[in-house]
């Protein structure tokens, strides 16, 4: 295998964002700790000292450790050229990408709002204030800000005229949105038909449609970063 | 002017990560909005249609926008030649660069836990937690980890041998820490000298020192990321 990745087993996170980006482009790679369990990884970590990771997912392969989702997929963008090919470019889709990790920080704050070390049985009160403000601020803000930067763009799709990270990244955000609030996005989705339209196209490209069929994609969950709570989703 | 910055000019912020490179490396820009205000800031903004920022700091210069603090910085670094040479320790540097970009965002959340655009004083509550969590269990993590990549590197800097905007980073988010949390970094300081010691070697830089000594540099205040509320520090 050309790649390991290393990310937690059981949820899909971070992670995802770079399987994502090696299923559309065919990359090879080994699902470390899904095939060895998290105590491994923890283990594997722990080695990693000449470049340390402070979380995964992390990516090692020819002496190469990475670490950091955007980065990561920078470095595959760059490596196997399915990036842009401009510096205005790189550096446009590179931005976008830390803007989509800054709302899945968000995304994860919702439900760890005072103690990301904690339960969300432990913090639920705070979680209800903090979900009722993401909702009705923070995604209409941050998915006005992704239906303005598609529309900036002439090709069909975030970047030039092909698929990048930044598009199969947007297709996971738009996911894990309608997993975590489907009565909030039922509502918001017929305002950003752009966003909806690079979901679907990504949904279609032959590498994402065989990796969805597949038992590699994991679904989401209530210990992963987009979780469903009733209690939190309104229209 | 080759660059117009453009940041909150009333708060050091993120801003003030891009400004401590350019400082170091002697790259003329103009702050924009400490000379035309905030408003106008929020007026260039609304023009920059063809690849949005999503919030300031961004950079501007021959049609080139760029924003997100850690991609201007890779930006300065490869455009100035003032950061590293090997992809590897490029891939290395950013990756640092994002976890530092972490623990801002965290200390951020520290004093708005349940609401980005709410007061301080409408989630005080909240907050307490927060910064209780953050004292014991954030900082020493995230400190351990910089402790342990500054020693992985042999140089005297945090990546190669000689600074790069992640040791100008290093400083600031250190100065920063020290006005949140007083009390706490008293205790915590002797446990990281290493990041310290990059601190220390920071405000040695010529740059640097003229820069601490101008008008040009912003104090720490409660509208910015790093406040100081007393009654959430402790030892």
């Amino acid at each position: 295998m050309a790649y390991d990745l290393w990310y937690w087993p059981s949820i899909p996170g971070r992670g995802e964002f770079v399987r994502l980006a090696m299923e559309a482009a065919g990359i090879e790679y080994d699902d470390c700790a899904r095939r060895l369990g998290a105590e491994a990884m923890v283990a594997d970590m722990a080695t990693r000292t000449a470049r340390p990771p402070f979380a995964p997912p992390y990516l090692a392969s020819e002496g190469l450790v990475i670490a950091q989702t955007a980065n990561i997929l920078m470095f595959l963008g760059e490596r196997h050229g399915i990036g842009p090919s401009t510096m205005a470019e790189r550096l446009w889709l590179h931005q976008m990408q830390l803007t989509i990790a800054d709302m899945v920080a968000e995304v994860h704050n919702v439900h760890h709002p005072v103690d990301p070390g904690a339960y969300y049985a432990e913090q639920r009160r705070e979680a209800a204030r903090a979900a009722a403000q993401f909702r009705t601020e923070r995604m209409p803000k941050f998915l006005t800000h992704f239906e303005a930067s598609i529309r900036a763009n002439s090709g069909d799709w975030m970047v030039d005229h092909r698929w990048t990270c930044v598009d199969t990244s947007m297709f996971q955000l738009v996911e894990g949105l309608r997993y975590m609030f489907p009565r909030r996005m039922k509502t918001l989705e017929p305002d950003y038909p752009e966003v909806i339209r690079i979901h679907d196209q990504v949904a279609t490209l032959p590498g994402i449609r065989a990796y969805l069929k597949s038992d590699r994609r994991l679904p989401f969950n209530e210990d992963g970063i987009f979780r469903h709570y009733p209690e939190l989703d309104d229209d």
